[in-house]
């Protein structure tokens, strides 16, 4: 058995990936797990080069809990940051089932393992998806949850359900519950981004795809929508200041690219929200956690990554 | 391959069993699946006696999803009853996990199981527990859903989720969500009834219990609720008018013991409700079911069956 480490579930995708960077940079050892369906090894490859070290990774699926079983037999993990999941919203519409396979049982098969193997700390990714229409922006933690209307949301609902009752029932739990809004930016390294298959979660990096040339337009869903300019209004963090966020929350356990963007305004799609933005207040009291990185460094270091990364196939 | 009939999940269980006899009566061929961990062999011995057939049963847990495969091979299922699951509020306020595993990830292997033997007809037994605190009384289908506290609602509502999501997104499904509130009585023969091991989930068959000597008292938690006489306010339905909605279902897809009963008045539980009751003018309408059995009815039957049954152990 090695010694103590944190494990990363989704460890190779866009969130997970810059959380093991920033987890390395802050003294931890890491272990990471992916299925790599949403990631691919060279993304491993990239992170060992920003960070000068080799990180230990497994292709597993949280749906195999056997192989969960011997991975933690194998290491001694103090806490759990579990990022993978599916996290498309569209894609989450055409393939409810799918979803909930993954991110409801995947999840319930980690905890159990978790619980059998005596680890209690766990980080969890949640998402602003929880909230449903909003009753006030900015949106804040005491907003109710529950009113998401996508199979997306709904699995991440069930799972943050699971964890209150949970802490509630057993003692020596420590459940932190992160909301994600919407990411943007790339490591500054321009080694590593958003990898994501098939059309990107984020509006951004679908932005910087069509600067590069990977897709012909973005897509607006609606301008009449009752903002300053109809169009839709959002909030962005940068996926690096995203990551650190992953770290203070660990210690808590113990915390543009200058191209014209071809568009094309279509119609609202099926319950659209016009304005959808938080206050991270809490974060900042609880983690001491707030966003370094605005707009131009989340663009500058996204297109950094876009621009050396143009082919239209995966990194491989 | 066997010729076409029903698979009742939990068919061994207080409302499966009642409604495998309703089906039977009603000239459907039915086969029963049932882990026998709340229920026992002799219930479906029983089943057989009051039909005058023998019932075909399989000793399956719907966590094994490879067992409920085979099972689909060998059997030609038009459409599954879904009564499978576990049901005492107040255990899965302690055990969450385990509901969320059986509850939820049962479930979810038994439609992956439908979908992938293309029998796509479910008709699912849900709660009244996904309605959390009422906002209006009675409580009808357009009362908003989502809100209930314990992990036991919040299961059944996950599932409703899934199906809706499932149906908007596949086409093929028909599934009928049936949201019980609370079940009395027993079969008017005597021979089947709430076998539940512990302590019985509803309280007409708790008082019963008490009157067989089986249990020393009924607790009644607060009496300071702002009701007629300060205590909740519930209604109920007879087991064999529920099992009968099952029939009316499957065809849309296609009282007093007479002993005094020693109680005790305890305080509250927390988030306990008052009044809690609903309008099944739906239920009429779009299944043409209606209750014919009254509490005298159900209170009968349920003694006829509990002064038979009266050790304390479960039927053996």
């Amino acid at each position: 058995m090695s010694s103590e480490c944190i494990l990363v579930t989704g460890g190779a995708g866009f969130v997970g990936s810059h959380s093991v960077i920033e987890l390395i940079n802050a003294g931890y050892s890491v272990v990471v797990v992916d299925n790599f369906v949403n990631a691919n090894h060279e993304t491993m490859m990239r992170i060992g080069e920003i960070c000068g070290t080799k990180i230990t990774n497994y292709s597993i699926d949280l749906t195999n809990k056997s192989a969960l079983h011997d991975l933690f037999s194998k290491h001694k993990f103090t806490s759990v940051i579990h990022t993978a999941g599916l996290k498309v919203i569209g894609e989450s519409c055409d393939v409810p089932l799918l979803y909930y396979r993954v991110n409801v049982c995947g999840t319930i098969n980690l905890i159990e393992v978790m619980k059998e193997h005596n680890v209690k700390n766990l980080i969890f990714s949640s998402s602003a998806s929880v909230y449903g229409p909003p009753e006030y922006l900015p949106l804040d933690e005491n907003h109710r949850t529950g009113r998401g209307v996508k199979p997306y949301g709904k699995t991440k609902q069930c799972m943050e359900e699971l964890f209150k009752d949970l802490c509630k029932a057993e003692q020596g739990w420590n459940i932190i519950i992160l909301r994600y809004f919407n990411v943007a930016g790339a490591h500054q390294s321009g080694k590593i981004g958003d990898n994501t298959q098939g059309p990107p979660a984020y509006l951004i990096s679908y932005c910087a795809q069509v600067a590069a040339g990977k897709r012909s337009e973005v897509v607006i869903y609606g301008n009449d929508f009752d903002t300053h300019d109809g169009t839709g209004v959002r909030d962005y963090v940068h996926v690096v200041d995203l990551a650190y966020a992953h770290v203070l929350a660990q210690k808590q356990l113990e915390k543009e690219c200058g191209l014209r963007v071809k568009y094309r305004i279509a119609d609202r799609r099926p319950e659209d929200i016009g304005s959808f933005y938080c206050k991270p207040d809490l974060a900042l009291e609880e983690l001491g956690w707030k966003a370094t990185k605005g707009l131009n460094e989340m663009c500058d270091d996204l297109w950094r990554w876009q621009s050396r990364n143009t082919d239209s196939s995966p990194l491989s």
